[in-house]
């Protein structure tokens, strides 16, 4: 009786914790116990009311609101220490993917495969973006990675180096080269095989999988191996596989045997060269519908100045993003730089770091700020319809990877800079709406840039500046990439 | 330890609770303890056995069979009273949602808005229609709803009143004026703008949302407003908003610091003139596929007799309708009438009363009866294939607005009046199916009049009187909306 | 309170169930404890050491690995007593609904209607299924199905007999004889009247349904009957009855009282004739797209030898596939023949089992095995992505229907055979993949047969004997289907 009772014990602290971590992980990153309590309070009242009520908590037990206004401006020229404290918080913001989000499915000396968590296992708010799984792929100079073919639909972005890709079903194989800003599709059960073709250079993908077998699932299937990386071969039974391949067991199992050296490992310069030699030919057999790759970065860019630029496709540009009603965009924020704080009225976007450092901040449920430090391997979702506003640091432009799922019909809305949508109010909305003349109002939103702005260590500097000076921040060559 | 035990009651109690509510709240409404006995004991036997056996529990002890016919027939005139002891058991009634399921987002002097529970949370029977909200708006005249974007699509019906709406994004803003009968599309992430231009009457929207973001979420973004409503702008920390705006933090603070009125007040009749005056101008300014509303009242009716009235449009009437898959109906069952019994065959349909009184009673999973008596403000399910009738009170006309989903190739079918399925069916399967004469099946089915007929208090009625004799059951007016 | 503590008991050990049960059941069936704990510790390993360690515990405690090649080859000629052990641990096989997984939704001495539980309520891994279902049917020669309307779109396959259908609604009915190999939609919410209409033989269905309203629920709706099968009006309130049918409560109540003779049963022969003469008059009234039934074996196998048939449509055979994106499959393997093992690129495949015996095998997470012996009224599910092989059993042929979704730009790889995907694999990548040449590689994917190949027991006798030899395995025809 007295085992029932302490295994009784146990079984409550694990319902208790599942309870509370449900009930805790949505949308907050409480700073405190007297926080939470607060915030607790507000829960009693009505919507608008709940707000300020949640704002009052914050300043009072949050530390981060407008009554730190002076201990702030000391703080804004270091953002990097501010963060420090915060970093345990993140683990409770469910927008964002830590390193530590990200799991290797492989990894050997010449090279990993590495996914992010299932957005449900961060948060069950997420649950509907099950269906996608991020993940960041790199191999050394002149390695193979062993073909194998995935259950999910698959968009690669090559963040850097040059490789060969080949895509093959029981019809056809097509074989491409790919390069530093390509885009392709990788259409779900293909069996795939990359190699980096470059003798110096890795390669490097970011990467979205949308599942479509066993909903939020995604598994690979590796056919060819043996015992490292073990075929799927091998989960036959021995006469199964007898009968199959109508050759004696001792064959086959030599030839699923010889295989030890993993899922990645250097190949020769004459099998490189020979397979990328393949995908010149390639290119002269295709017929129908291209499923080669995109090069997003030889597109004119979207946006572009001084403090960024952003490359974009969708469905219209390659159309193999058309059925997955997806979009890609490329963005670089100049060191020092900001996007302006926008939302996009019906995308979500799957935000991967590829270099450099930085930060977002986002209004979330009850406008509690949602906000984490960025760097390459991490990531975040801006869900449709969130304010968000994205800044780099000042030492290192920030280059991200943005997937975009629900592209049809949406509209990228500015919330400052030159063009903004407040601009489209009409003078009576902006009078009412924020109790002021409209002039002041304008005066604030119509700013000389747009898009890209300089953000806030930029902006002290650039306010004691006179106009007209030459600008020091030079906008970063597209092309120096550095590794992770 | 002690301790320890006492918060595991509490658990365990807690979890009991859950889990008893989430077997009890699936369609069943359990007069008393005997009857749900009666019916476990139907569980173990086949389907249709246990639909028998669950009919005899429900005429033992459920006391609404037709073994209280005498009873019954005494009570008809005054059914309102009947209901009272349903009051109770309608909270376990996962298709209705009564005045107490619908929570005021925001609500002031001037209006309200008030948002149906998510339907997972009423039901987990109902977690497949999680993606759609139902609410109900209400301006005061001469109001101004401060402008807002919501991360879903939604579908507006004015039930009453003269408004003008404005839908503005980075590219464009359009404004039209509304009155009874328009439906609009407010496409997901436009910032809305509504005033009651009205100097006399209410505004009043019967809306559905369709979630986009995070599915089953819908929420609204204030972008002005400053303390109350208190500006999403706020989320954002002190540096960013000062660079965004390239202005100093005081002056900010100004701009976001003003309003404190509240989501809607009373603006000045200059203001309202201005604004209304430029939804006219809009007319001429757009291009492209319209955007602007759609009066379903000035359709010809879908159905009419002098028993009722419904008006229905959908993707082929209005574009903005194709997408989403919907349809908008308005229906108006006039007082003592019925709608005769019908099912249909795809669509779901979200009814919403906004005027009058009456009751609906639906065919759920077993037979068990599902029914709730409507009143203004009060919603239900009719999902496909279920069979359903509604009955307008004597007293009043029933007014509700129905939003459809999956209305392609949907066919409503009607179980009574002169048109109805069972028409359709040969003489042979009609005598196998009932085994009777087939003549006696159309006796009962081929009846006089067809989709709206004479209700329950009015039959006994009429068949008393002679026929021709002038019939005082006027047609109410379309125009009668009284406010809810 | 001591009945707290042993009311808590209970709670507690209800729970740890379930938690155990959603643990264990996905894709594992553990062989003993041994085999569990050697696989608990393979969980911290990544995941490619994960498959191989996986692997090893299999070898060690599994019992059907490679090492046991010489027990194994004395067992291939009784693979029927192999599986007996299995059978229990097929219940934690998530894939394999064997016929306990199938609940009578009726049965009279006249025939049988029976559907496989929810995949959910199998295993959570399949809770993205849950919109479909599977059921057999099964009529007695001479009978009558009482009309229903189901809240789900349905696909029939005809695996015997001969019948009429009738398609109602309130605009049409359209009636279609039905035969051995006849496949038909029936749209959702459709009055569905069924009769076998043969004086000999019994007339069976396959069938899937896809839910249309409460998702993953599907009910069927019988508005005819009275007592048994009950009808749905008996739902109703007397006096909505009344109303409805403008016809006093008796004449009402004995029209549903006289039908108590169960769903199905004997109809007379004139009246037999009477409906299946409709059928053909039917066939000249039908206009626009045809609603009627497409006959899958009149079309030419897609795959055909002597091991086996396949056969196969979808949309662009028949347009009542198209909107739903599925193909129907029927596929006969020849007694001791198999179907190569092969993966689908993106189709799910619902397989039901309609005569003869046999097993599958397929590779699933982490390369565990999952198998199972087939059985008329049995049914697996291969998950897109997943390899696959199919055996008959050396005694009769193995006769399935294979419902497939998301079947648009699906691709069929083999994995063995003379058509197979690794033939389109480059010499390079077919080098480096397997660590041999090429030419061993190729040795053994190139064989001689397609698709059917001859089976595990087959293989062996056929290496005795000579090439060229007359064989004794006869294409089983497709004709002599017995009943299951």
């Amino acid at each position: 009786m007295m085992k029932i009772k302490s295994f009784a014990s146990i079984i409550f602290l694990l319902i208790s914790i599942l309870f509370l971590s449900a009930t805790l992980s949505l949308c907050h990153h409480d700073h405190d116990h007297n926080l939470r309590q607060c915030r607790e309070r507000c829960e009693e009242k009505q919507q608008y009311q709940q707000r300020r009520c949640l704002r009052d908590c914050q300043e009072k037990y949050g530390g981060t609101g407008w009554e730190s206004t002076e201990e702030e401006k000391e703080r804004s020229h270091e953002y990097n220490s501010r963060w420090e404290e915060e970093q345990q918080q993140q683990q409770n913001n469910p927008y964002f993917f830590g390193e530590e989000s990200f799991k290797e499915w492989f990894r050997t000396q010449d090279g990993y495969f590495s996914v992010a968590q299932k957005f449900s296992e961060k948060s069950e708010l997420l649950r509907g973006f099950d269906n996608y799984r991020l993940s960041f792929f790199e191999a050394n100079p002149r390695t193979f990675v062993v073909p194998s073919h995935i259950d999910a639909e698959y968009i690669f972005f090559v963040v850097k180096g040059r490789g060969t890709i080949s895509l093959v079903s029981q019809e056809t194989r097509e074989t491409y080269n790919l390069e530093r800003g390509d885009v392709i599709r990788v259409p779900a059960g293909t069996i795939l095989n990359v190699i980096n073709k470059d003798s110096k250079e890795k390669l490097q993908f970011a990467e979205l999988a949308q599942s479509i077998s066993i909903p939020g699932r995604i598994r690979d299937y590796i056919g060819m191996g043996g015992q490292n990386p073990e075929s799927f071969f091998n989960s036959f039974r021995g006469e199964v596989l007898e009968a199959a391949f109508n050759t004696p067991r001792g064959q086959i199992q030599r030839l699923f045997g010889q295989q030890k050296k993993g899922m990645m490992f250097q190949a020769s310069e004459e099998q490189i060269r020979s397979i990328s030699k393949q995908a010149s030919e390639s290119h002269q057999k295709r017929k129908g519908r291209s499923s080669g790759p995109f090069n997003l970065l030889k597109k004119s860019p979207l946006h572009s100045n001084r403090y960024g630029k952003l490359f974009q496709i969708d469905g219209n540009d390659y159309s193999q993003l058309q059925d997955l009603d997806m979009s890609v965009t490329f963005t670089n924020i100049t060191k020092g730089g900001m996007m302006a704080p926008f939302y996009n009225s019906k995308s979500t976007r799957f935000v991967m770091i590829v270099k450099g450092q930085g930060y977002f901040e986002m209004a979330c449920v009850h406008y509690q700020r949602i906000s984490a430090q960025l760097r390459p391997r991490t990531a975040f979702i801006i869900p449709a319809g969130h304010p968000t506003t994205i800044v780099a640091s000042k030492n290192e432009n920030l280059q991200m990877v943005v997937f975009g799922i629900n592209v049809r019909d949406n509209q990228k809305n500015f919330l400052a800079g030159r063009e903004n949508v407040m601009n489209q109010m009409s003078k009576e909305a902006k009078e009412l709406g924020f109790n002021v003349q409209a002039k002041e109002v304008e005066e604030i939103f119509n700013q000389k840039e747009s898009f890209f702005l300089p953000g806030p260590q930029q902006q002290q500097q650039k306010q004691q500046r006179e106009e007209g000076e030459a600008h020091h921040v030079l906008l970063s060559s597209i092309n120096d990439f550095a590794g992770f």
